[in-house]
């Protein structure tokens, strides 16, 4: 922690502040400016808790904290890449990963047709939301239990495996005896009794941005997860919450590097919330290819116009075999991109 | 709805609409402008999936809602004011209402002094977190159940009702049977799992406004609460997130009086959670009180540079003090105006 | 300045920067903690252009400024309120000040009638728009110097002195001919070469916050005019730009105590602005009152439903009327406290 | 314009607004809805005014333009994407177009060998700042005619044209005789004088989007440019104020397809600003080229720890050239798609 004091802080001011310093575990460093003394804490303590009070106490101007908040999910904990597993699949790795499927699975034809478009057309991972989060209490809240029935069944015949949404601790279980990864939407990023539950789960996590929560946030709350006991997360830039109106959320494309910097945790891109609206989806998906995203989650409905949730968003199956074919030689520019690091490394 | 057609758009794409709208049991009513097609739809029906699909239907420019999305918790639905009792203290009447206390139970000494100072200074609810929701796996957590026992026995020795937050749905039952009023904390204003159990426990609840959630959000998870059974919802404006820092969050403060226009349930200011820095809670407070709130909730804690938790934002006990008596001539106008309301009224 | 390195910084990166600092006319005061190096820098140098190049040198984790970047117009510079008397008007002194006029000058009809009943209800200073700033190139750009002249005939019929907008450095010495203040618009609050001219132009200048800047960059944007020449500036709140759609743009009430604590400069609220819709007026106005500010600048119209500009957030004659009784008793408990606060600097 | 009326709306509040709409110059049409009554108002009038009007009149609920706000720059008044060229450079056309540059002209030696650098690696346009917008009055504010005079020898020795900035509507011709593309800051996107007097200016004109304007906003100041006589507009998104720190901006990188569904006006990108940190420059600049800009500006200074502004953000020469060949085979495929479209519409 570095504090400031203010420009005429007395020397009582100054050494009241040492000594909360030193309460908290730390050694004293004060330096002496032209204008003000600055004072640094050195070691290890109780750091919140410290730099609050240091913060309102007479005479400080400011406390800031020097060190990273989060550790396991750092790049500085772990410098290489983490690659997470599943059914075959491998997310942080060597291949870029499409996720795709409709936002809510309504019925066995539709959840069936989609996914075997979606392989068809080179998917990697079906996605359906079996518990939807809905913002009015009189929209569709999902197909719960037989939805994930009915996801399995199509993995079963088509072999993809499953990423579905988990909305509150008690439902881990049985979800987690259906789904491949598990996915925590935007509005729970900071539902830390969830995110201490998923700790405890054995199943990979895809962990959505809440739409104004920022990078370091998003990092936290990863690390709930990871500090108990599920080192595998995925994060999910889903686009935030900000002035403008022409699009549903704001794309923070540049999420992606900045967390390829700071983590070595996988990071996909959603781009159908992020805009919101079906055409911007392919040039987003692009984007989250060329920038270096490890994979995509897209929805994809066979028949938008009649979607009960998300079909403004939702690609009819033909946009997403466009799509697929029209990222291809960005996706070849990216494995080949991955590999040469490979090499490089090795 | 209103569906507004692009400037060339052909009759087959008007016709489609109009098709779609009635699919879905509207009417239709067709405006044949200088420049486009307007259309509306009359009636009842299944608004927000409809909305959606006509959103990307092509030749369709826009389509918004008209009608507001909440039924339950508005003014129109029911006009006068509501009014919630928790032991003897009314919010939404024609008293103010002070809630105070320490952010996070931390102790018995610590909890009883502060109750004492708070029912001497004219407060009327004690607050006090058992349950924390912390940014971080390794700050303070909370007492738990020892924190509510710690509540309860404040309250037997000095009256105050409690008020405390949970955040899972399975504590609300062992909350319950400790405070008076629920809290909800910002970060689960949108946990619909949550919100769902709260509609069926018997306490008022005091829902907090999400960080970066709109005015209309807010009501739309009032109406969850409401919808589900339980009609003693009270709301609480407590900073959004934006782009300046000077302050922990931005508070906002017209929120009071847009509820008062759209809703008629009690609204609250939380002055502490909205500026982060404790000398400018009683400027906030005056605020608060001036432009029509119906209570403030206020961190308060005889030491906050040795709090566990938001010791920047408490408030020491003889600034709380201080501050309930710059407060009295303006809680003064405050209740006379509520008065004369009542009056005019009957 | 403060920089801490990263985790692993070599030793070769510490001298780098230690030299980059001594070259900027620093002295470097390093401390080494647990985990990484944190280094000081003294004394007086070219902060800006240092704290840029340091941030992206190798090893930099992070570099951040102590010093306040402004000086002329701090609280530290200056502890005494500024008090800027225009035409026995006084803004930052012992009685709280109310300014109000149309949106825009129309007529003499308009202008006239709407001077005498601002000043008849109490209000001191009239506002009137003769240059419009206007997102649209479409509509209504101001009467400009015939609205001048239309306000100095209201000025000298009624007594009020005057506030009118400037848009442009050409423009000044006109507006400034007719004015007794002259406004600068949020979307000129970073037009610096206006803000340059206004430092050597003889009015005092009310300067209004960007719609997306923060408090420290308004403070910037006066220490621009203070520097240039002209200590006069008045600035105020009009709302910010967040995702909040309820309201025009969300009124930032914190930033009246945060600048008071900052600044010696006087600050008014703008509640037309800041709602966008005549009915929060007068509740934002009481808020504005109660939290401190030193005065107020309200849109009055005749016929607001008539208005060329800003119609819907218009109070009436009436209105303003009843607006100004309203809050007689906060400005009486405003006006006191101020004295108090007078007599005992005294 | 679509007014919705509130739920109990009067007959003779109906009948008021219907009356207003007509006194503007509309037709009425009126739809009796199950719960409202919606009006829609047919024809050409002044719609702002009216709008404004309409919104506070009692018994409205909710007043909506229909009409685009914009004309000359919508893609409904000219399909075909606008070509501009300038010294053999084409925007929006069948070359991806890359400017370049150091953010401040600082000698003689800095420019002519960044531009030497910038011609070899395939850049198209040069860039520097000779008047500089800073937030403080104390930093460097450019070296303005001499700045400009350096520009133009460097034109005249590499042969790329030049584009830089001008801040005010006083300095408009001095520099379009020396810069072949004036850039407007982001600071000045709504400086309505400034805009007025490009229209009249022979130059092609670099709009940067305001760091809190919509995409409709900037449009609109598109529009006075054009609408005042100038056709050659560039837009230019560089970020955008949110509530996110790890990065100066959040690049809204989704402007970019939806301004190109709204206008045929050429984008292009400005990763530097966005990010604001030197590494996160390149990957930007891939997602720019792959989601269909036209264009890049970037910041490059031959040794950024000792250039005057902007030096976090700027690559250095390497960097820049290694940036070029990274982004080669994607401008490839950019080119490409863009050869195709061409040979599609002819």
């Amino acid at each position: 922690m570095i504090i400031s004091m203010r420009l005429h802080a007395s020397r009582e001011e100054v050494d009241a502040v040492c000594e909360r310093i030193q309460e908290s575990g730390y050694k004293v460093h004060t330096i002496q400016g032209e204008e003000r003394v600055v004072i640094g804490a050195v070691g290890v303590g109780d750091v919140t808790q410290c730099l609050e009070s240091l913060q309102v106490m007479p005479g400080v101007e400011n406390a800031v904290r020097i060190s990273a908040p989060y550790k396991f999910v750092s790049r500085e904990f772990q410098p290489a890449r983490s690659k997470i597993r599943v059914n075959g699949v491998e997310l942080g790795g060597d291949r870029f990963v499409v996720m795709a499927g409709p936002c809510s699975v309504e019925s066995e034809k539709q959840i069936m047709e989609t996914a075997e478009a979606i392989a068809s057309a080179g998917g990697n991972v079906l996605r359906g939301g079996a518990f939807k989060p809905r913002t009015s209490p009189y929209d569709f809240q999902g197909m719960e239990l037989e939805g994930l029935k009915l996801l399995r069944k199509a993995k079963e015949a088509i072999g993809l495996p499953i990423i579905t949404e988990v909305m509150s601790d008690g439902d881990i279980g049985m979800v987690a005896e259906y789904a491949d990864i598990l996915q925590i939407g935007a509005r729970n990023m900071q539902n830390f009794a969830l995110l201490k539950s998923l700790g405890r789960c054995g199943r990979p996590i895809l962990l959505k941005r809440g739409m104004s929560s920022t990078i370091k946030e998003l990092l936290m709350s990863a690390e709930y997860i990871v500090a108990h006991g599920n080192p595998n997360v995925i994060l999910c830039e889903r686009g935030i919450r900000t002035f403008e109106t022409a699009t549903r959320n704001t794309c923070d494309i540049s999420a992606i590097p900045v967390l390829n910097e700071l983590t070595h945790l996988p990071v996909v891109l959603d781009p159908s919330h992020a805009a919101g609206k079906r055409s911007l989806v392919p040039p987003l998906a692009r984007a989250g290819v060329a920038i270096g995203a490890d994979g995509l989650i897209i929805e994809v409905h066979p028949c938008p116009e009649k979607a009960v949730s998300d079909g403004a968003q939702s690609l009819t199956i033909p946009q997403f075999r466009a799509m697929m074919q029209d990222l291809r030689p960005l996706v070849e520019l990216w494995n080949a991109s991955r590999a040469a690091q490979a090499v490089a490394i090795a």
